[in-house]
């Protein structure tokens, strides 16, 4: 079957869409098309004009023959923004307020369509550093990982506060919990990482780090690298944070339980800018 | 600015797919391309007949004013068949026995690429029948839940062994745990769900089905109703089976750890046929 530039068009969209960070070879889809290279070529001239127009993402080209294309997602600063001000409209509900002054956030984690945005949002900050993992903890970080790591093409491994046999041997850390200050365990399966992976730490929320810091000891007991954290959400907590170089989308300031007010504002995104 | 039909093409696959299982009405598409109706018509029909052909999805029409265009993700049987066959082989090696004849299945809930084709899958299933959340127990069975969820447009919510303050107040259950006959417990945030909705349990695997069932018991307290029940691997235990209608896309026979050899064979999903 001979396939028509609009068919190919619409099919070469979804093929990259599905497979972001990954090299294809011209020759795959000439194959599949039944199509002259040049053809495929000027095809993908105009994904990769409307990706870029768009603000979808990038498409770069890398030539010769072990050569192909690969679909980078980035996201628009201004769609960044437009995240960032959702995210502070929707946590500032009072309704979210918690006794302790806790937020409620499960249902923005448990929301898929933003989650995925989110998701593109940190994959398009670290899309030019070399990722080999994705790493949270159980059990609010599993969604923002695995939105991450769809869009980075690599795996997502979780830290356990317990042991479970399905996990089979593990390696286990005791740390400090920031806020409590009690001592804490983590574990993490022995198969999750090989040593010299370069491992992105996620989160949803970070008070003084500590969750975060543990989870940066357990890379260092792996031999792995840290490649980079991201949070969701931070709370002001600067002078006795014990991580600092994290992006975050947001940040929360106070929360007034009396009159019940919740205080946000931008996180460092912005400030820290791109990689 | 004006839009060419090559242009619109690959926007409108890449706004399609992102926003599955919505209603999308024509003047949004005509709006953003500043392009006549029956323009927008046209290049539908082009991404209705590829996306078809390719085994994308579909995308359905609603006539009228308030009528739009939707795009139901939808496998192929033969790519449905492909990935339990590649289910079937990874499960196999014999690297994943682990003592007591549990099986390591960690890093395939980790695969995004697995999990997103795997989310699809049951989406697929699920496509005609009113979905309105997803519930899963924390926490292997949060990947598969987000992944169908991003197909079917609709919130997961995770249940815990443990309430946390996070999570405002819960609704706790004691269930019976099928193969341990222990007395355990669920817990859920009371703000996860409205009574009336209708809910796809999921989880990656099923022994007896004594978590599932808990689950169960959970939608009861709810008032919600059970739309159906969706695991990666059910395990050999047909008589003693506290769980009859449920989709599986492998069936776990038999472990030997003295040889090392896992049995493993299609779940009932094709038995079941499509709903």
């Amino acid at each position: 079957m001979k396939w028509k530039r609009s068919e190919r068009l619409v099919d070469m969209t979804y093929y990259l869409l599905e497979h972001p960070h990954q090299l294809i070879p011209l020759t795959y889809f000439s194959d599949l098309y039944q199509s002259a290279k040049s053809s495929i070529s000027e095809d993908l001239t105009i994904v990769k004009e409307t990706f870029e127009e768009k603000g979808i993402g990038l498409l770069t080209t890398v030539p010769g023959a072990a050569g192909g294309v690969r679909y980078i997602p980035k996201m628009s600063e201004q769609e960044v923004k437009h995240i960032i001000q959702e995210l502070i409209i929707q946590l500032g509900q009072s309704d979210r307020l918690l006794p302790g002054g806790y937020l409620f956030m499960t249902d923005l984690l448990g929301n898929p369509d933003f989650m995925n945005r989110v998701g593109k949002v940190f994959a398009s900050v670290f899309a030019e550093q070399q990722i080999d993992v994705i790493m949270t903890v159980a059990t609010k970080g599993i969604s923002i990982a695995h939105a991450i790591a769809r869009h980075l093409n690599v795996p997502v491994v979780v830290v356990r506060r317990d042991s479970k046999v399905t996990e089979g041997s593990t390696v286990s850390i005791n740390y400090v919990s920031g806020s409590s200050r009690r001592i804490q365990t983590m574990v993490l399966s022995k198969r999750s990482m090989k040593s010299g992976q370069r491992v992105l730490i996620t989160d949803d929320f970070m008070k003084v780090g500590g969750t975060v810091n543990g989870m940066k000891s357990l890379l260092e007991e792996f031999e792995c690298e840290l490649a980079g954290i991201a949070v969701l959400v931070e709370a002001e907590h600067a002078d006795e944070r014990l991580v600092d170089d994290y992006y975050s989308l947001v940040k929360l300031h106070e929360v007034n339980e009396k009159d019940r007010i919740i205080e946000l504002s931008e996180g460092n995104y912005f400030q820290k800018g791109r990689l």
